[in-house]
């Protein structure tokens, strides 16, 4: 099955990644996104190759072992999910080493089939953030990194974004902006509320009418974001009814997420915090539209670490490590199916 | 002399970044950083290589003539300044080609003497935090990138800064945090008003007497991450009066730089958008301490395109683009001598 998914994933590159995604949560019949955050300390036993007593692994010898891990996550969790999303940070710590095996991960994630968004919560200003988007925007070729869809971060505002987007809708691709995260110190600045708009002057159009400046509104930052969030997607709209641009949300804030997905319909959600930051299948459900579309849920520890975690430490331990991986993924789609919108799909 | 001053910075490199900085701009008698922000589009003609016609070059040859080109603006502003600034963006752009180049540019400023300046504007939360500090933060091996300081983002709260700060003071490195950008949509969130305070509780207090949660304000949210910044400033405060944590407040916003260097007195400032972005010497004088301290101004385009500028591109042309780099400094160096505090030192 697997080179036919490859296939079909490569040759439906054109259409907007709003439909990709849509498609292919529909084709896995799970909204599960598995993050790869690979941690040097967390790697099951004999993935870093066995170095000699008092050395610890240089850069690159961790950088391997980061690629041989996540190959094999990847070959566990292609047939089962639509998407993962790896996390930049952790690549990025091993220096160019780790980068060389980012581009190789989110490659090697697309050859089977699977979607990529790269968690990377970049921003910069104006033709700066446009190199950002050019580099890791667009797969098949299209850029050297490749990614389906990117994190971004608004505090640089609405001429730090428009790159992203635009970039995104040249080249099939999406951006996920920051909205409300699910740390706990998120609420520093997204809680804090203001009066006020945000401007909007969408520079595509797509045939839709034209959109006018909201009316200034007392609500916290992070609503704030959402409206701006919400317009880019409305005008970005794909045939899924979801735009270009999507928005992150936690699962550790359910009451705001139910807030969020009916003040923003044509936005496609991110949720992290499923798992160990605590987010349960019920705290996700408001993530969802009424048909169960609308939002990816990412499991990084709870999925990938799975051999060190109960239960499934006890039934597999860390030599079947790709088989606890593959328990804890089917258990999270069956809590999805089971707990949210999303089993109607 | 420039051996000298490598071995007396490589040898320095205990002594905190914000002192660091401080001996650096005094023995150069000036505050200019300068941005290695390379774009294909502007290298000097012959930087990359002659390609056969209709080719694009690639981009693993665009990231050598990247490499060549910064190297050959670092021969010539090594001597002059005290820092740079790459852009982590358009290294980025090429995908790990261009991660490599950008290693390699990092290491070779500071053989020359350079402190270096990451502009990375990253963030995210807790662990995955401090995977990037881990990474980028620390020069002399304690991290693969080395570099001597970060530009971060506060979207994400203080839980996403603290390992930032964390990492810098454990390295003798620091961090910029993005307080009010340069470019003209920085409004859209950070000059809302909003009531409310930060919370601050460092988990390093340096001995001094203990900080107490600052009383609810209704001031912008630039005022707020301001406050914040002031007090990690003021809790990791170094031999010179500022601390390991600094703000970046841009040139284009003259009367907020005077607000924020008044209330920001710990605070160290990476001051951009000089020159292309249109903030002059008189804008950027109030980043200052009366000392003529406190503050670095950055110039990226300026300086290394200068080639491409009048009055400099009439003098030299694309052939001595080295010259032309040379000269734009020079009198970057004397706008700022002549024009702000800087010129006391």
């Amino acid at each position: 099955m697997r080179p036919f998914r490859a296939f079909f994933e490569r040759n439906c590159v054109l259409l907007p990644f709003a439909d990709r995604l849509d498609a292919a949560v529909r084709r896995c019949r799970n909204p599960v996104l598995v993050g790869l955050d690979p941690r040097a300390e967390s790697l099951p036993a004999g993935i870093l190759a066995d170095l000699p007593e008092q050395r610890r692994a240089s850069w690159a010898e961790t950088a391997a072992a980061y690629g041989r891990f996540c190959r094999g996550v990847i070959d566990v969790v292609a047939p089962l999910v639509p998407a993962v999303k790896p996390q930049a940070a952790f690549f990025e710590q091993l220096g160019p080493d780790g980068m060389t095996v980012l581009a190789e991960v989110i490659a090697y994630a697309q050859q089977n089939g699977l979607l990529v968004i790269l968690d990377g919560k970049r921003n910069d200003i104006g033709s700066t953030a446009t190199a950002y988007a050019q580099g890791m925007l667009g797969s098949g070729g299209q850029s050297p990194w490749g990614a389906d869809a990117l994190t971004v971060s608004p505090y640089l505002g609405d001429d730090s974004l428009q790159p992203f987007i635009d970039v995104a809708c040249q080249r099939a691709a999406g951006v996920f902006v920051l909205v409300k995260t699910s740390n706990p110190g998120g609420k520093m600045l997204q809680d804090l509320v203001a009066e006020g708009t945000v401007p909007f002057s969408p520079r595509r159009k797509l045939g839709q009418s034209p959109l006018t400046q909201a009316p200034a509104k007392k609500q916290p930052i992070y609503r704030h974001v959402a409206d701006y969030v919400e317009r880019q997607a409305a005008a970005t709209v794909a045939a899924c009814g979801y735009g270009a641009v999507g928005a992150v949300v936690g699962a550790t804030y359910p009451a705001q997420l139910a807030e969020l997905r009916a003040a923003m319909p044509h936005t496609l959600f991110l949720v992290p915090g499923f798992g160990s930051q605590g987010g349960t299948a019920r705290d996700v459900a408001a993530a969802f539209d009424t048909a169960g579309r609308g939002a990816v849920v990412n499991n990084s520890r709870g999925i990938i670490f799975a051999h060190a975690l109960k239960p499934y430490s006890e039934r597999y331990g860390a030599a079947r490590w790709q088989e606890a991986i593959e328990a804890a993924t089917r258990d999270m789609i069956d809590q999805l199916r089971a707990d949210t919108p999303a089993g109607k799909r």
